[in-house]
C-alpha cells in the first residue's frame, strides 16, 4: 500500500511517501516540498500547491493520502492558509478517488514514538530509523509528511477517524483512543495557558 | 463587467452574479447557493463546493470573483471549513485567469449602505433596491454573495486591497480606508469583548 503523507502549509507543503508491505515493513519512497512565493496573490499561491499535490499524486498513484489535521485554535497569522493548503491536498485527492485520512500530529507522534508528546527531534530520529534513512529529512515539513504517512501504516487497526464513536473497541485500539484524548486535551490546555 | 460573488461556506456557498455598466449601473443576473452533504466526508464535501462553483464560473464567465475575505478570529467551528471553501473558489478562479478580489463583510456594508455598521436586513434591503429585485434574496448566504459582487463594483475607485499602501489617495479613497479601518478595529473590539 503506497501513503502520501502531507503536512499542509501555504508557503511549503510538505509531501512523504512510503510503501507499507507486509508485517507493517515501511519503505521510503519520496520526500518533498512544495512551494509557493510568498508575494504571489492566495488565489495563485493555492494554485500552485494544489498543481503541486496533483502532479505527486499522479506520479506516485497513492492508496491514500494522509493529511495533518489543522485545528483552528493553532497560529492565527497562518493558520486560515494552512487549512487552505490542506483543503487543496482533499480535493487533489477525492477527484482522484483517493481515500483521505487525517491525523494529528499528537496521533502522529504517539504512533511513531509510543509518546503523543514526544519532542520534534526524537519524531525526525524515529522517522529516519523506521524507514532506514541516513540523514534526518529535512527540512521540517519534509520530516512532517512523512510522519503523517508513517502514522497511517502504523496506526493501531482499526483506529478511529474523526467523528466514528468508541464502541467494540480492543484493548489496544482502546489505548490509542485514550492516549490521543489525553494529549489533544493536554495540547488545548496548553493553548488555552497561551492566550490562544 | 461580469461580477460573481463569492459568501463562502462549507454547507451552504452562496454565488451572486450581477453586471455593472456605465454609470456603476448595476444588473442582477443570477444568484444561487451551492451545498454539501453535511454527513459526507470533509474530502468530498471540498469536490462539491469545487464542482459547483467552477459550473458557475463557466457558465457566466466572470471578469471578477469577489470572496468575502475569511478572518481567523471567527467561530471557531466553522472557520476553517469556510476557509477551505473560500479556498475552492480562489482555486477554480485562478485556474480560468479570473482575477480574484477579497472584500471584508463591513467593506460590503460601507460599500451597499455607507454604514460598515448596518444591520443584515439593512443591506439585503439594499441589495434589493440597487437590483431592482421585489423581494429580498433568500437565504442569507445569497444575499451576502450578492452583496459581495456589489461591493465590488461600487468600493471607491482604487480602494486598496489587502497589503496595498496608503500612497497618493484620493479624498474619497481615504475615506474609504480610514472608515473600513475604524469598522475594522470596532469588529476585533467586539470579538475581544465576547472573548472570541
Amino acid at each position: 500500500m503506497i501513503i502520501l503523507g502531507v503536512d499542509p502549509g501555504l508557503t511549503r507543503c510538505g509531501v512523504g511517501v512510503v510503501e507499507a508491505g507486509a508485517y507493517r515493513r515501511l519503505s521510503f519512497i519520496h520526500v518533498d516540498v512544495v512551494r509557493s512565493d510568498p508575494h504571489a496573490s492566495q488565489d495563485l499561491r493555492l494554485k500552485t500547491i494544489y498543481d503541486g499535490l496533483c502532479a505527486k499524486m499522479d506520479r506516485f498513484i497513492p492508496d491514500v493520502v494522509s493529511i495533518e489535521r489543522v485545528f483552528a485554535q493553532e497560529n492565527r497569522n497562518t493558520v486560515l492558509g494552512t487549512a487552505q493548503a490542506a483543503g487543496m491536498a482533499m480535493l487533489a485527492a477525492a477527484q482522484r478517488g483517493i481515500p483521505v485520512a487525517l491525523h494529528t500530529p499528537t496521533e502522529a507522534k504517539l504512533a511513531i514514538t509510543g509518546n503523543g508528546m514526544a519532542q520534534k527531534v526524537q519524531v525526525e530520529r524515529m522517522v529516519a530509523r523506521i524507514l532506514g534513512l541516513n540523514t534526518l529529512p529535512k527540512p521540517a515539513d519534509a520530516a512532517d509528511a512523512l510522519a503523517q504517512a508513517i502514522c497511517h501504516a502504523l496506526r493501531p487497526a482499526g483506529a478511529l477517524q474523526g467523528g466514528e464513536r468508541e464502541e467494540h473497541l480492543t484493548e489496544a485500539q482502546r489505548q490509542w483512543a485514550e492516549a490521543t484524548q489525553r494529549a489533544v486535551k493536554a495540547q488545548h490546555r496548553r493553548n488555552v495557558d497561551r492566550g490562544m
